[in-house]
C-alpha cells in the first residue's frame, strides 16, 4: 500500500479525468467524490472506480461533460436525462437547480436516469445538508441481492441517505445499503481467500454458501431479513416508478464498463426548519451518544460517527492506496497498473 | 374469540365513536383503519384501540372532530397542524389537499404534527396507489427502541410505508417497523407467558432477556443490527426536523390515554408516470414471486402478498376478536369489558 495525501490524490484523478476527455469543472466533482469515499473508510466508491469510468468514456457510455436535460413534471418535479453524464455531475446540476426551486416551492422532487453511477450517497447528504436543506436520496444498481426466502438476483443494493442538518457543525448524516454486505466486501474476501460469514451469500446456483469466490457470482442476501428486503424492493421500485429507469435485471453500467447506465435516482430536497429545531435534533443526538452502551468499552455511536473519524484521521494522515492502483493514478508505471 | 362479520365490526366501532363524539364522517375513516387493520392481521392497530381512542376523546386530548389546520410552506409543502383530530382522519384530508396540487407541482410534502395515532401505515400506501399515487409515509411514535450498542429505550418504532402502483390490481405496499417486533408482539408473549427470542429485547435495566414481562417495561431492538438503526434513527430524526414534532423520549400520546400526541407524521406524494412502466413493474414483482425460493415449499413473497391473503380469508370468514373486546365493542356486555 502507498500512503498518499488527499490533495495529492485529487489531483491526480482529476488529472487522469481531464486526460479522459473531461473539463477540469466536472473532473473535480466526479473526484472530488472519489476523494470522499476513500476519506470515509469506502475504497469500493473510491479511487479504483477510475480505471472504469475512463473505460467507459472510452467506450461512448460516459460523457464526462454532460450536465444532464431539465424538465419540469409540474413546478416541484424536476425530471432528468443524465445523458450519461458522471453521476455526481448530473445530480449536483440538478440539486442546485431544485434547490432554488425551493424557495418557491417548499420541496423538490429530483428524478435522474441515464446517469453514471452517483458513488457514495452520504456526499450528497452531507453537502446539501451543511447548505441547510434536509435530504432524502435513493439510487438502484445492478441486480446483486435475492428476495428473503429467493435464492437469485433480482434486486440492486439500492441504497438510501438521510441528511439532515442540526444546530452541530456536524449534520445527521445516514447512508446503507439494503444489502447484508457490499459486493465490494464479498471480493475483498475472495481476494485473501476469507471464508464469508452463513447468511451473507448464495452461489450462481442459488445454493448458500460461505465461499467468497463462489459468491462472487452469485447473490448476497438483503440486510434484516423481510423487512430490509421489503425495503430494498420498495426503493427498487418506487425509484423505476418514478424515473422510468430499467428494473430488477435489466440494470445496467453501474459495474461494467461497455453499457449506458440505465439506473434510476431520486431526491427530495426541502430546506430545514432551523431555529431552536435544530438545537433539539442535536440535543438529541448527544443523548443517544451518551445513553448506556450494552458494552461498556463502546459507546453508542450515531450514523456517520465512525466515518466522520475515519475522514479526519485520513485528512491528516493520508489514504491508504493500493501501489498498482496508485501507480495507475499517478501514473508512475502505468505499463505495471493491475 | 368471537368471530365477527367485517361489516358488523366496522359499524359498532363507528357506533361507539359517535358516542364518544364524532361525527359519523370522522367515526367512519377511523374506524375503517381500525378494521384494515384487523384484516391484515395487524390486531395491535386494531380494535383494541377503540377503548384508548374513547379515553383520549374523554381526557380532551383527542378532538374527534378535527380536520387539522392547514398552511403551505410553499406552494408544495403542506403544514398541517392536527388540532389533536384522529390520525387517519388529519391524514387523509391533508394528502386530499396534496393530491390536488400535485396537478400543479409534480410533488408535495405534507408534514403533521399534533394528530394522533396514524395506525397502519399500508392503508394510507394503499388508498394513495389505488388513486395512481406513488406515496411514502413516515411516522414517529413513543420512544421503545434501543440504539444498536444501546441499552435504552430513546426511538419510536418509526415506521416507513412506501405505495407505488402498477398495472396489477394490487399496488406494491411495503410497510415496516424499524424495530425488530412490535411492542404489541411482547405483551402477547408476556401474556401467553412465553420466552421471547434472544436480541429482541432488553429490560428496564437496560439487560438483555427473553422474559416477555421484563421485555415490556424495558426497550425493544432495531431491526436489521446498525442498518435498521440508522434507518429508525434518520426516521426520528427527518420527522421532527420536517414537522417540529417532539423527538426521542419526548415523543408522547401513541400509547398513552392522557397527553397530547406530540409525535409527527411526513408523506410525499406524487402522480404515478403510468403507461408502459406500470407493466413492467407488475411483471418485475412476478418475476421475483416466480424466481427459484430457498425452500421448495416456500415460494418467494412480494411484500404485502400474505397480508393480501388474510385480508381476502377474513373478508369472506370474519374476523376474530377476543370476547371481552368484541363485548365491549359491540355493547353486549358492557360490565364486563376487559
Amino acid at each position: 500500500m502507498t500512503t498518499v495525501p488527499i490533495e495529492a490524490l485529487r489531483e491526480a484523478l482529476v488529472r487522469r479525468l481531464v486526460e479522459a476527455g473531461s473539463s477540469r469543472e466536472t473532473a473535480e466533482v466526479q473526484a472530488d467524490m472519489l476523494v470522499e469515499a476513500e476519506l470515509r473508510g469506502l475504497p469500493s466508491h473510491g479511487a479504483l472506480r477510475l480505471n472504469t469510468l475512463r473505460q467507459r468514456i472510452a467506450n461512448g457510455v460516459c460523457a464526462p461533460n454532460a450536465l444532464g436535460k431539465h424538465s419540469w413534471r409540474g413546478t416541484a418535479w424536476l425530471d432528468v436525462d443524465g445523458e450519461s453524464g458522471f453521476g455526481p455531475v448530473v445530480a449536483q446540476h440538478a440539486l442546485t437547480a431544485a434547490a432554488r426551486r425551493t424557495q418557491e416551492t417548499g420541496v423538490c422532487l429530483v428524478t435522474v436516469r441515464t446517469s453514471n453511477h452517483l458513488g457514495m450517497l452520504a456526499w450528497y447528504a452531507e453537502h446539501w445538508a451543511r447548505q441547510g436543506y434536509v435530504l432524502i436520496g435513493l439510487t438502484t444498481s445492478e441486480a446483486l441481492v435475492h428476495p428473503y426466502g429467493g435464492t437469485s438476483r433480482l434486486l440492486g443494493t439500492n441504497p438510501l441517505t438521510i441528511g439532515v442538518p442540526t444546530a452541530d457543525e456536524e449534520p445527521l448524516v445516514v447512508d446503507l445499503a439494503t444489502s447484508i454486505v457490499a459486493m465490494g466486501k464479498v471480493h475483498d474476501y475472495a481476494g485473501r481467500g476469507q471464508a464469508l460469514e452463513p447468511g451473507w451469500a448464495r452461489d450462481a446456483q442459488g445454493r448458500a454458501t460461505t465461499d467468497a469466490v463462489a459468491a462472487r457470482s452469485g447473490a448476497i442476501a438483503p440486510f434484516g431479513g423481510a423487512k430490509g428486503y421489503a425495503l430494498g424492493l420498495g426503493i427498487e421500485v418506487l425509484v423505476t416508478a418514478l424515473t422510468g429507469s430499467a428494473i430488477g435485471t435489466s440494470v445496467r453500467g453501474t459495474l461494467d464498463a461497455t453499457e449506458t447506465a440505465s439506473k434510476g435516482d431520486v431526491f427530495i430536497l426541502a430546506p430545514a426548519r432551523g431555529g431552536a429545531l435544530a438545537n433539539l435534533l442535536a440535543d438529541f443526538l448527544d443523548e443517544v451518544r451518551a445513553s448506556d452502551p450494552a458494552d461498556p468499552a463502546r459507546p453508542v455511536l450515531v450514523p456517520g460517527d465512525r466515518s466522520r473519524a475515519e475522514r479526519t484521521r485520513r485528512i491528516a494522515e493520508g489514504v491508504e492506496v493500493r501501489d498498482a492502483l496508485w501507480a495507475e493514478i499517478s501514473h508512475q508505471n502505468r505499463t505495471e497498473q493491475a
